[in-house]
């Protein structure tokens, strides 16, 4: 293979890859204030993240003993690639690079490869379709404290793809995977089934800070269900709460017993916010919630497949890249912005976004 | 003018129109449990409407001794009509009927004064572009009480338009709306205006159970920063919320506060879940929320205007309804859904939405 031109930095929350990662990475996960702000965390997210870990590993047991996402990142990556290679021969070959943020491979990993591999150009592109400061600007923050800690602030030419809730590519890919989860029905029942949204959930003090995930989860799912053009009701609701504080509603788990208990006996759920199969969806929407949905008389619960590698999914992530790297923008408009209540000095910076690029941003993200 | 065939019954809040209809129209606000979820409500509603009329009754008088929306649903029943009879002459002649919630003409006023011009055909028009059960869902369980009221359950041919978030019309005159706001900023700052969506907030306990407001907000807020096609950078807050019980935020006003800290100069709001001038727009938006952006050091502070006549939503109004007209539907495939926590016996049953029009719902709403 020629030397890559281009890096790809994939950025995604990771999944403890074995058992025995388990600790390891809820540590650093109640490590992460951008994520989680606890008193005395430095005391306080070491204790929690023990006490947790025998129940979450026996998640991940029963899963198949470890998170599929590092599989599916690097399928993902790798279709992403190949078509890239051939939409972008200008600014080809790529090359993807895999920045977990809470496991191997971590940003730091993805540096050393990219400077190993003699990258100069890098597209920081986050996994995550809506943004968050919780998922994406974490990542990105950590991405910048990574290149100071390794050295390599100067040796990159960064520009950064941070959202994409309404490119065409992902709604088509979502609106195949809805299709395909309806297929499980019968087709006298299929437009009957009540479509279930469910993405994860925030706490509510990062909603009334302006995080802008709601917003852009609420614009994902209708667009989607345009795309789909289907007769079908739909519903958006969050999973995932844990803890004492108070997270945005409503609750996946209480609407499926609610709508249960109303009588609903069909309901597709599909996760709208994240593009991988993982713990929230493998074992909280397959096996918690759809124990919860047989208790309340629902019949019939599927849940639509996770994007993972589809093609149509490949299609999108190359297509992505590839109208980002033509705009010649360095970031979106929403990029630079803070949310109103910000409380993060680190926030809205990446390493050296100058260079050859746009002196601003002309393009709406 | 010949005899309407059509009525098209246009669904609002209303306002009072002068500030003698202060006091009654609080004391219909507080006496709807559809909106405000009062212990003993029919004493401790009263009490509260009484000891707020003083002041909401000062806010109505330095806004002109009354609200502006009968005159604006007037103009804009007059101009979509108009469009309509040209547009769909083979549901013609049309005629609009105003059925307010809390104030004169209301929906007794509106069945009765269709009953009289001999109508048939109907259809249930919410002027409110996002559902909420709070807004639109009380409006029709009130028409549906009504005309059981006035004895009219069997006198119409019923059909339902409940939301339109996304309509292109509407969007169109959105966008219309936001860049006549922006016209007001000198050209070469007009890019770094921050645009500022404001929607009237909702308990959160309404959120919980599941009501498909802010999802259909954060649809409209990302089709109409589309179809401006603008660099600026956009935020969504929402407005108005009152008393002990917490509401959806990011708070309207906090915002502004936390942007003008951080030293934003200039920032454009937009009212984008109501269509006219109201107290919210007036008051609240304009004078309270403009002395605390100057307090703050936001040096430009500008409202977009609401949509009230302009001749592009009375288009997009005319498309709506003509639209709905040639589908043949009784209702959008929303509409027969209960929030998931629905606990309100009266929900999503409206006089009778049969006879000759399609058996079931088939056009995505």
């Amino acid at each position: 293979m020629s030397k890559a031109q281009t890096a790809i930095v994939m950025l995604n929350l990771g999944g403890p890859a074995t058992l025995a990662d388990v600790q390891p990475f809820l540590l650093e996960l109640f490590a992460d204030r951008e994520i989680i702000q606890l008193p005395l965390q430095r005391w306080l997210g070491p204790y929690i993240a023990r006490r947790r870990t025998p129940k979450v590993r026996a998640l991940y047991d029963s899963i198949g003993g470890g998170s599929p996402i590092l599989r599916h990142t690097d399928a993902q990556g790798r279709g992403m690639i190949e078509r890239l290679d051939r939409l972008s021969p200008e600014t080809g070959p790529h090359q993807y690079y895999v920045a977990f943020r809470y496991t191997r491979p971590n940003s730091d990993d993805a540096l050393r490869a990219m400077a190993a591999d003699g990258v100069r150009r890098a597209v920081a592109f986050t996994q995550y379709p809506q943004f968050s400061c919780s998922t994406t600007g974490s990542s990105l923050n950590e991405l910048w404290r990574a290149a100071a800690r390794t050295r390599l602030t100067e040796t990159f030419e960064w520009s950064i793809i941070d959202r994409w809730p309404v490119h065409d590519g992902f709604v088509a890919a979502m609106t195949e995977a809805m299709k395909e989860g309806l297929e499980r029905f019968a087709p006298a029942d299929r437009d009957r089934v009540l479509l279930l949204f469910s993405a994860h959930s925030l706490p509510l003090d990062v909603i009334d800070r302006g995080d802008a995930y709601p917003q852009e989860v609420g614009a994902t799912v209708q667009r989607v269900v345009e795309c789909l053009g289907a007769p079908n009701r739909y519903m958006l609701a969050y999973q995932s709460d844990v803890g004492p504080v108070r997270w945005l509603g409503p609750s996946t788990e209480r609407v499926i017993r609610a709508v249960g208990a109303r009588g609903e006996k069909r309901v597709l759920v599909v996760p709208i916010a994240f593009t991988s199969d993982h713990i929230e969806t493998l074992s909280e929407l397959d096996r918690e919630y759809g124990h919860v949905a047989a208790s309340v008389g629902i019949t019939e619960y599927v849940r639509a497949p996770a994007l993972n590698d589809s093609p149509r999914f490949l299609d999108a992530l190359a297509d992505i890249a590839r109208e980002h790297l033509a705009s010649g923008t360095r970031y979106g408009t929403q990029y630079p912005m803070h949310c109103a209540g910000c409380r993060n000095s680190q926030c809205r910076k990446i390493v050296n976004p100058v260079g050859a690029l746009a002196p601003r941003p002309t393009r709406r993200s």
